[in-house]
């Protein structure tokens, strides 16, 4: 997998900041930036983002250029509709030599490596069969497998970003585009650090996970923690709780 | 290939008509419902949808339930943004004896119909023994094939449809995609036919394409008919043509 | 205000219900209508709201039509993008003797409400006064006020709607369009009681506030009586507390 | 009114093209980016506008922020849900002393015009004299006027600023919020000169209009030159007219 941050809005944290300071400031945009220091911007994205203000966030702009995952991955990708891809077509670009991506769980197992890539081969050759015979790009690919390789170019503005993360950094989305997300989030991160500083999944960006009896356990051992430190001073001096959270 | 309308506003039409009437009414919408016959609503409706005033047409909301069709196909249709989608699982569901889609150039050709079904038998067969030696669903569907059948809940407001029908009514559009949207025109049109009598390609709804040299040509057939309606007059009787378009 | 429930898919939670069940099933879409039962629909929703699976609630859509609200309210309703809007026009239709809306906080005290009634009269003189003079409608409206009433058809779907109660229904939201919240979330409960049982501001339909100190206090009282029971046990018999949560 | 492009993506026309030239490529996207000259990109972009191959242009993201518009011509503006917008709060900042926006119909008419400012005044005093009484920030603004002036940050991609001017830069839009289309169209035009230069209302973007009776004319003209020229061989020297178009 390749994923290389193509282009952002330059600066992504000042637009942000800027906007956010506009909503509550009598004085004109001008005025705003001569004024904000990166402290006052850092303090101001922090708190835009823990309270949840996101609508600020939407002016930094972020440009991925993704290759060699699978189109089960941008299957389940394209389906985040806030946000803007331009894909590899199937149709007009001959899948002849296909590349193709290898699930951790086949490749540990030489039996099931061994089956995976009898399946490549095999649906490699059907595919250059049907075009020799005449079918047509579009209708031979019926055959290539969800493992196929392609390539895609995805625009998500910061606040579809943290959504993305929340949904696709969580240990219940699958390894493939899971594997996506951590690298996207990466890449964000050299570019906004503040902005992202807490971006992953809800029990590390909110504190919290909705799974219930699905839930990986993460949160529960987190809450534990947080727990112990709140449950402390009821077990300890005898001091009264004040449930100060 | 199944497609049906599982449901959608009650009275459609009637429901974008008092919407385009309010907004540009003196009175309220009891009195409206009150005053419009049947004739008032069909003449708005075709006014908003001739002249483009879309956003009234989203009142109107649509659900099918499609069955039959490829993941080729729902890779296109989940790209359409601007509706609402709920897919079967190949996560979840167990792909065993997948039942797939045969592409009309493959099926009208034995020796290509031959190499097809045998792939998809292998593909099954790989599927079933990657699962026997313990990969999980969600990786051994890497090994199926995009011609796997799939189930998906769609629901699209009568605007997102329109533009829906513009593009994959298209002969551009590849063939599984434009069957389903025809097919979901048909429904539709059953129940608002005023709302969707012009839907299709651009060159029904709109009278034009602009595929340039990629069209199917179909426009210029369209055209040349009505420029020789518009020519007719200038090299017949003599009479000045009042370019009425 | 008027908020009246003017249409709405029919049956809101069967069609939610079986969207949901259709991800996770081998079966379609007919046999999954025959096997449902009530309690199983009830039992899905729930676990789709809670959980946070929100997609499969955009297919159940609900359009209201609102009448005597001011445009502060509508110039904020509008911000939310995931909703359809019609609203009557103050470029074609005339204001003269305009309704306007009049805050709790200016009516309940006579020196202001002395003050207000003066300046509507004197806006609505001022408009009149333009039009006569030759001023559009588009242009003399330009003397309106924020207070002024007007008309709108609104259409969001489920999830959009309990999107729109966590941020509306709060008490930080304006008293006016948390009044449309409230009556909205009243009309929908009527016709979907399990898809809104929990909805409403985060505190009450999340069980949290990320508003810091700007919070109105709520959510540390619901939170205190939650954390007393929690702690319980830890200063109670000396069972081990097992955090169930 | 002052509008500012505060930024926007890097070399927004390289985006486009290369995510453009993706589609269609089996090489990767360091091979694309070296490979494609100026003159390349330029016709790819001509290419996918001309074609309306938009989602393309969604790659491409435009920050702009604009001071002294009125509350009228913000109302419109949001509407536009394909976008971002950060807008200065009438809750939280005091409007004391309030700018005001004067419509050209108003300003050219003294008669008018001393109406106008007598309004915008007493709609100030009555403001003051509220907040004075102690009635919060956010129900004093009820009497301010649709000409109060106010600040907004949008962020919009070039596909949505597309769609945008089509609809704002037509003479059909109201002088206010057409003043601010052309005024961000200039702003673009210099940022991405190729991808907006047919840029426009939709006479000029595509040649035609939709607007029927309510039509300005300019299309009629448009289309009577253009008209003229396809007829022209068939009334002349006898040479078939291809009709090329």
């Amino acid at each position: 997998m390749k994923v290389r941050l193509m282009s952002h809005t330059p600066d992504p944290e000042r637009a942000v900041a800027l906007a956010a300071r506009l909503c509550y400031s009598p004085v004109g945009v001008d005025e705003l930036e001569e004024q904000m220091s990166r402290e006052e911007m850092a303090r101001l994205i922090r708190n835009v983002v823990r309270m949840g203000h996101h609508s600020t966030l939407e002016h930094a702009a972020f440009e991925f250029a993704v290759e060699g995952v699978s189109r089960t991955l941008t299957h389940q990708l394209v389906r985040h509709r806030l946000a803007s891809y331009s894909q590899q077509s199937q149709r007009y670009v001959t899948q002849s030599g296909f590349n193709h991506v290898v699930p951790p769980t086949v490749r540990r197992e030489p039996a099931a490596k061994a089956v995976f890539d009898e399946a490549m081969a095999r649906a490699g050759a059907a595919y250059d069969e049907l075009t020799r015979l005449g079918v047509p790009k579009e209708d031979a690919r019926y055959v290539l497998p969800n493992a196929t390789g392609t390539k895609i170019v995805i625009s998500m503005n910061a606040r579809a970003l943290l959504h993305f993360f929340e949904l696709r950094c969580c240990t219940r989305a699958q390894w493939e585009i899971r594997t996506l997300a951590y690298r996207m989030l990466k890449e964000v991160k050299e570019a906004a650090p503040i902005l992202f500083e807490k971006a992953g999944p809800p029990c590390t960006s909110l504190g919290f996970c909705r799974e219930g009896r699905m839930s990986c356990g993460r949160i529960k051992r987190l809450k534990r923690e947080r727990l112990d430190f709140v449950v402390a001073p009821v077990t300890g001096r005898g001091g009264g709780s004040k449930g100060k959270e």
